[in-house]
């Protein structure tokens, strides 16, 4: 086996690994069909899955699960959405507060274990791309610090007034800089409703000081936070999507969920760093968008790739293309990738894995595998049966992925059978 | 610590882990309110779990995972319910061809595979009691020996008729014996329906040239399996239920199920060797009248001890009481635990874990605890609390458990939140 890079070889023995097969009449580890020979690479760098531990804390020893069943599928990004509004799990040394915004005194990642997780990952060939969603979806903050919130009735964004907020913003990225080596920091962006700002007296004065919108200091506050990253040798990530209406609604999920004016990509895309990785989360259209503008681009447009979706099945996740609407090629290679999103609202310890798989596996097809060796069609049989083998592949190695072809995300199988069949 | 046994030693650590706590704020295990002085013993000796490999295959690794959880509850025999009429996993070298009854030629326990249980249990304090189900429960059987089967119409229960039926039982037994040294044997017995002996003109002829009734051929079959079980130094174990007449129906899980009369306990109990212990399985009442015969008894009452019936809410399991309707001492003491029972039908290895936790835990309370320490209440607050703190270590430990109070088993969490509150 030749490799170019360290990771080249543990792809490959990954493969090779999935052409071995126990022959239990023989009891002998059989190749069928040898002698192969492949030569293989990844379509997409960037192959990503979200882990929101936020919403709800998996321990550790759920998380290096995770990490490890994301190896034999050739993902290699753990996008980890640490925080978000309602925990705040992790230690940040130089603000020893803000844990105590976690659920629990037990709910809690120490530095050690961050890193642990870190380590783990690499020696698996994954990066740990790690999140701090700014200045929404914060609440959790000001559980230790009530400063950062505007007003005890205004706890969301945070405070973008104050200096003393972006002192913690820049406190936790120099704590997490130590943990976390890889190139890509995300720092959120999305859903922010400033209403608030606007009726809280201190802010409302600040703004009028400087003659600033709430939009204009939504603005302020990611550019500012893009700036603290891009300081300690981060490129920049954010969640962002085209501009709607304020006051719009989109269905998510079967439910319809306000889109606030403040997360728009082309209000002010001038304006970010042009450093920026643009990530597409609300639905199709912003990656050709962003590139055309310059930007770095990651997929994952949530009608097809979030995985707390369950209404979308395999073949949802397995027909997606990450460069859809985009024709040129040196526009093309700015779509770094995509990325599967486990949101946790709904998913917990007890059920992120079948949640996860096997339909993070339709995607990660999608994103290592030439568009010619893997066409898409709702009617794959042949991808149908790899996916089913790879189930299966996956609970033999302890995985709890779930049955293929239920049309409802994690449902348990309809009666007995075999797991090849379900 | 101290311990008669090596087993109450594994116990007792147990016992002392679950003292021990990580707290956070100076990254270093407690344990709270020591000194602790503890003295304990286990209420009943067989405190168990059934596993169907038949309905659903499970890999070694996800059987591995689920004995480790046992282990935690203080649980201490895995009852394998191996093979059924669905499929036939297991080797038998002596009857090399009735693993074509598996799944997939995947799908299969090698005897090497089936020790290797055996140890890993062992080393955790658990016994594994092994099943194979006659003479209904068994049309696998015939995939590799079709002359098992009455015809090919008639494929349950085993040819009653033949010699080369109870050959092939035997030779599993034998089999069998060098791989399980609990003393407990399950040749099950339930759920038999004769029908298609009558029908079926050879096995019609063998029971008329012996005046028997298809009843007296259900009867006939137990006790020669028990025999043979018995002629390899086993003890017997057999599901069986109150007489109930054919053609009754009982609510099961929302659905009427038909009841055999071929399997009532009544009709032929004097018959069956005194050594038997009775497996109650279809309601209540079943232990009393078995041990007030003199027979010991396992307590297993579908009602509220059946893993699959998602609709018993962890309290419904904490609140049974193997000992309901016996209150003579002596009786009492035959009835030697109980059991859950974890049926596969719509279990697999994507939802095994979270089917059986926490609800197995609070059965596992039942079978430990004395009856004062934990009295039978639908409103313990107490047990409750301690069963989410149990739900939360499971987790750390990486077991998928459930949130407890969900009113529908292995259902998702409702919201975000915190472990210690779902």
């Amino acid at each position: 086996m030749q490799a170019n890079t360290v990771y080249g070889a543990l792809r490959g023995l990954e493969t090779f690994s999935q052409l071995c097969d126990f022959d239990y009449g023989t009891k002998t580890v059989q190749i069928y069909k040898a002698p192969w020979s492949i030569k293989d690479k990844p379509r997409f760098a960037f192959r990503g899955l979200l882990l929101d531990t936020s919403r709800h804390y998996y321990p550790i020893d759920i998380i290096k699960q995770i990490i490890e069943s994301m190896s034999y599928a050739k993902l290699n990004v753990l996008h980890w959405h640490i925080i978000d509004e309602q925990s705040f799990p992790l230690e940040v040394p130089a603000y020893p507060k803000l844990w105590k915004g976690a659920y629990t005194k037990w709910e809690r990642y120490t530095v050690e274990d961050a890193s642990e997780i870190v380590n783990f990952a690499k020696m698996r060939g994954i990066n740990v791309m790690a999140e701090i969603d700014v200045p929404g979806h914060a609440e959790s903050w000001g559980t230790g610090y009530p400063a950062l919130w505007p007003s005890s009735s205004c706890r969301e964004p945070l405070d973008v007034s104050k200096n003393f907020t972006f002192e913690v913003l820049n406190g936790i990225l120099q704590d997490m800089r130590d943990i976390f080596p890889f190139k890509l920091f995300h720092l959120g962006g999305d859903e922010v409703n400033t209403d608030c700002w606007k009726y809280t007296p201190h802010v409302k004065q600040w703004l009028q000081e400087r003659n600033m919108t709430a939009k204009d200091a939504y603005q302020y506050f990611v550019i500012k936070g893009q700036e603290i990253a891009i300081s300690k040798n981060w490129t920049p990530v954010n969640w962002l999507t085209l501009a709607v209406k304020f006051g719009s609604e989109v269905k998510n999920n079967g439910n319809y969920i306000a889109v606030y004016k403040e997360e728009t990509f082309n209000t002010f895309a001038e304006k970010l760093n042009p450093k920026t990785v643009v990530h597409n989360w609300l639905g199709p259209g912003v990656c050709p968008k962003a590139v055309a503008q310059g930007f770095k681009c990651i997929y994952s447009n949530q009608g097809v790739w979030y995985l707390d979706h369950l209404d979308v099945p395999w073949d949802g996740f397995y027909d997606a293309e990450p460069l859809e609407g985009i024709t040129d090629s040196t526009e093309q290679e700015l779509v770094i990738g995509g990325e599967v999103c486990m949101w946790s609202e709904t998913a917990d310890p007890s059920n992120v894995q079948q949640t996860i798989w096997p339909r993070a596996a339709a995607a990660a097809e999608r994103l290592w595998t030439s568009k010619e060796a893997a066409p898409i069609s709702n009617t794959s049989e042949a991808a149908l049966t790899r996916l089913q083998y790879f189930r299966c592949l996956l609970t033999r190695r302890g995985v709890q992925a779930s049955p293929v072809t239920n049309q409802y995300a994690r449902s348990p199988p309809y009666g007995p059978g075999s797991c090849y069949d379900q």
